[in-house]
This record gives C-alpha cells, sequence and structure tokens, in this order.
C-alpha cells in the first residue's frame, strides 16, 4: 500500500503523478525534453539506456521496467538482453565507447555529483563526446535520482506483467511522455 | 573550473541553466510549483527549510547556500541562526513537530526512497500532516536530489560572499524562480 492515498489502479509514478497534476506537468515537460525530444545527437534508445542504468543503480524496479521497456523499443532489443547487459555492467555491454563513457558519468552523478571525475570527463571528450552530451547526461540522470525518490519514497506499486510495460513502451515512444501521462492541462476541453 | 564550457559569471546553477534553456523552462515551473506557489499548507519558508536540509545532507554548497538564505528571508531568520540548527539537527532546531516529521522523511528520500519507513509516515499522520503535505515533502527532497547532482555533476563554481546570496534571495522570494532565471522563453520580445 502506498504511503499517501493515490488514486486507484495507475502504477509507479503515474499514481503521484495523477495525484498532483500541477506538478506533473513541469516534471512530463522535462522528461519529454530530456529523453524524448528530437533534437539531440543521442538517440532516444541512448537516452532511455541512461535513464535505466540509473534507475537500474538507485535499485527502482517500477523505473528500470518502463525505461527499460521503451529503450528496448527504441533500440529493437526486442529480447531486452542489451538492457539487461547494460544494467549488469556498462563496459561489457555491446554498446559504443561514447555511450560506455556516458554511463559511467552516469553512475557517477548517481552516487552523487561530485563523484564525476575530470578522468571520466576527459575519456569522453577524447572521444568526442561534446558538452551537450555530457550535459544532457548528467541532467538524465540526476533527473532519474529524483523520478526513483518519488516513485520509491511514496511507496508505489508495480504491475509484474512484462506485457503491461512492453505496450507502454510502445505508446511513450510515439507519442512522448506529457501525452501518455495527461494531466487536466493536456486533456482538450469538450467542444 | 567547469567540467564543460559554460556561460561565464554565474554561479551555480545559473550557468548550466543558461548553457540548456529548454530544459530550464520545466526546471523553474517545477521549483515554482514546488517552492514559490502561495497555492500550499506549507508556507514558502519551511519548503524552502526542506530543500535548504537535503541539500545540505548531499553537501551541496551552492544549493544549501541560496535556498538557506530564502529560507532565512522568508522566515525572518536574519542571522541564519535557524537555517544552521535545522541543517545541524532538525530534530533539536526550534520547528514545529509537522516539520521534524517531514524533516525526517526527507531525509529518508535523500538516501534514497525505499528509506522512507512506515513509522515516520505514520509520526507524521498522527501529528496531522496531510497526504499533501507528505507528497510535496517527498518531491521537494527528491528534486534537490537532482538539482543538487546537477549543480556538482557539472563542476560548477559558487561565491563565497554571503551578501550575494542575500540580495538574490530577496529577489526569487518575491518574484520566483522563473522571472529570477530568466530563459529566451520568458524574456518579452523588445517592440
Amino acid at each position: 500500500m502506498a504511503h499517501i492515498q493515490l488514486p486507484e489502479g495507475l502504477p509507479g509514478i503515474r499514481g503521484p503523478m495523477a495525484f498532483s497534476p500541477e506538478t506533473t506537468k513541469p516534471l512530463n515537460l522535462l522528461v519529454d525534453q530530456l529523453l524524448w525530444s528530437p533534437d539531440n545527437t543521442l538517440s532516444r534508445g541512448e537516452r532511455e539506456l541512461i535513464a535505466t542504468y540509473v534507475s537500474s543503480e538507485n535499485d527502482c524496479q517500477y523505473c528500470q521496467a518502463i525505461h527499460g521497456a521503451i529503450a528496448s523499443h527504441c533500440l529493437g532489443d526486442d529480447d531486452w538482453n542489451l538492457v539487461r547487459q547494460v544494467k549488469d555492467n556498462p563496459e561489457t555491454a555491446p554498446i559504443s565507447g561514447n555511450m560506455k563513457a556516458l554511463l559511467a558519468i552516469a553512475g557517477s552523478v548517481q552516487k552523487g555529483g561530485k563523484h564525476v571525475s575530470t578522468d571520466q570527463i576527459e575519456r569522453a571528450k577524447t572521444l568526442g563526446v561534446t558538452d551537450k552530451e555530457i550535459h544532457d547526461t548528467v541532467l538524465i540522470a540526476a533527473a532519474f535520482c529524483m523520478f526513483n525518490r518519488y516513485v520509491d519514497g511514496l511507496g508505489t506499486w508495480m504491475p509484474d506483467d512484462p506485457a503491461m510495460f512492453r505496450q507502454r513502451a510502445a505508446l511513450v515512444a510515439e507519442h512522448g511522455y506529457s501525452a501518455a501521462n495527461p494531466t487536466p492541462a493536456f486533456i482538450p476541453t469538450p467542444v
């Protein structure tokens, strides 16, 4: 049972988001910009991998399940094997050197901002990673330290049916987060 | 020196915010809703105390300085003594029982969402703390686990002159965060 009375039937972050539409609007705008915006040299799948890895390090079951499913959807990782390998150890996963360098930075952000080292930054820059990619990685990792705590700090529940996550992943990948989590501000008024 | 090339002369979070206006807009909307909106049974000063305490636990010097200054401004704590006592130990600080219960929850969120215990929730509810107050406390604490990591994960700098923080605190307390950190979307186009 959640720590506060949340609307029934909504798993994970969707319960608190329905409870508090006024904070949900900026949270969805933020995650749309960070993970879904097409205007980024990191692909949607790569950004979702960063979110998934940080959620896994924070042991947030709901966030790593849904963002892992979205990453897999975007990357054509049908059996979720790539996501499992990244969560297990990014350094040995079959991803680019740039992504390994960025996931190392994300892993340090998860522990605390001061854990990011100049060596990690130099490693990334030597590979040609841009300042914007480093910025976005730090902010995605930081944002998931928020989302994970929001989900678990209120004691939300989650379903154990992978089909639900696959279905929802397809919805979010196509339409984005604001559209998939409508708040009153986003629901068109009936004419 | 920051880990990436940020606009010069802007301390703490203001450098990354100027670097990335598209993510700054939702971040300011979120913090305005959480800390500055008048529509809340927790006062602005109380909400700023939660932000300050979490920032202190995360050892983020910039965030605890600016939000501590705003809390002090809102609470008439001219010598910053109350803020110091809260950062030192909320249980012995001269604040309400409700605030002590909420800061205990915030302290657990800072460690990780699963650290929030049913005993902490029951303590708060027994005192008459509402579900919305618990929700907002969890999200404020979670959000500052993001902001603190954003500030420190990019290696930003901070000034050491307390007068700067007092001056900025007065500005934010009066006008809110979006107005104090204008992004291109918020700057009126010259006619």
